[in-house]
């Protein structure tokens, strides 16, 4: 006789990733982590989310990269508190890095806080952090056949941007498709098109974002 | 007293490597290792490449995706000899892999192979799969930055192509800095913008792949 072993086990970096998620939670801060490729205009995305946020609402950022501290620069440069972690070679943030940066965070000042991921499809999904959302920033001159190449990816989103919309003609990109790849691995997951540059979908995607941090302070997420 | 040991001890991917690498040189075919972002456009490099080889230079493909055979058709549905390779979730092709590929292509009727990396500017560069040469392609929409925030990547690249070159304004490309950030990490690497759409550039970079081929064949390389 089998005896089967159904009590789930934590992995050391869930166990850590649900105290991160705990600091956040007493200290009230809503969390964003975000995924991308190289390139798809993650800190794009949170300068142009954070220009739009309603008043009052006050934002932090922890940037991830392999090396350098390019993007925490452009960051700090907004005025932003901002974090820099350099993975030194890994591939993506993991609860230990996001843990360790915490001290460095005045999460009592914060409303939201901005995790920027490293660059790259595949391994950072693996790996919980601690945060509210997972936002998959998608960019049209990667193709729409993105979901279908790299559906961990777009299976763990909890919600999908499609950056750079300007450029759908110049790039041949069909939205429809795209939708289709991402509905076959999340069907839930909402797919907003914007453009950090022109400014368009971004006030639809942060009302949305809004919304969802108003419904987890009505003890609803 | 301490007894160094300078033996150097191959990794179970380096052996298998040069085992490919024998297997390749046997057959007389030479290899690219083509690494990118996910959507920089290494299938297009690959059929822009093809298309302007000298006659009767007899080309073959390996796909490398984490999941589905979206670019092994499109090489196909071009007659090139193909092969898939579905990861399944790993994010890098590794040498094991490359090498239960073999028996699937017609290594004595080709006189080059493309193998076309996951799509992922970090864990690729740690894995030797048995190539002649390591092809990194960035591309103008991933921005000029690239270099200085994955340097193991561009470390480990052979030659470095910078594809969708026709929008370097569109993208306020800076070609400069980014041929320096690649020098800081691999002052060797020749950096050649190209775009697979326009075709410019595309000459330079087919002749100095012959010119490489050419040299192997001078027992050179």
């Amino acid at each position: 006789m089998k005896i089967p072993v159904v009590r789930q086990i934590l992995s050391a970096n869930d166990q850590i990733a649900m105290e991160n998620r705990a600091a956040f939670d007493a200290a009230g801060v809503f969390v964003l982590n975000l995924m991308a490729s190289p390139g798809a205009g993650k800190t794009s995305v949170i300068l142009a989310t954070v220009d739009r946020l309603p008043q009052g609402v006050r934002a932090g950022v922890v940037e991830g990269d392999v090396a350098s501290s390019i993007d925490a620069d452009t960051v700090a440069a907004r005025g932003l508190p901002v974090v820099q972690i350099n993975t030194g070679g890994s591939c993506h943030l993991d609860a230990p890095m996001i843990h360790s940066a915490l001290p460095h965070l005045p999460l009592n000042e914060l409303d939201l806080l901005f995790i920027e991921n490293v660059g790259n499809l595949i391994c950072p999904a693996d790996f919980a952090l601690g945060s509210n959302l997972n936002v998959v920033i998608a960019s049209v001159p990667e193709g729409h056949d993105k979901p279908y190449k790299y559906p961990g990816m777009f299976a763990a989103a909890t919600v999908v941007l499609v950056n750079k919309f300007d450029l759908q003609e110049v790039f041949d990109f069909d939205l429809d498709y795209f939708r289709r790849g991402v509905a076959m691995v999340n069907p839930d997951a909402p797919v907003m098109p914007v453009s950090c540059r022109s400014g368009a979908g971004m006030d639809t995607w942060v009302a949305w974002l809004v919304q969802r941090v108003a419904r987890r302070e009505r003890g609803k997420d």
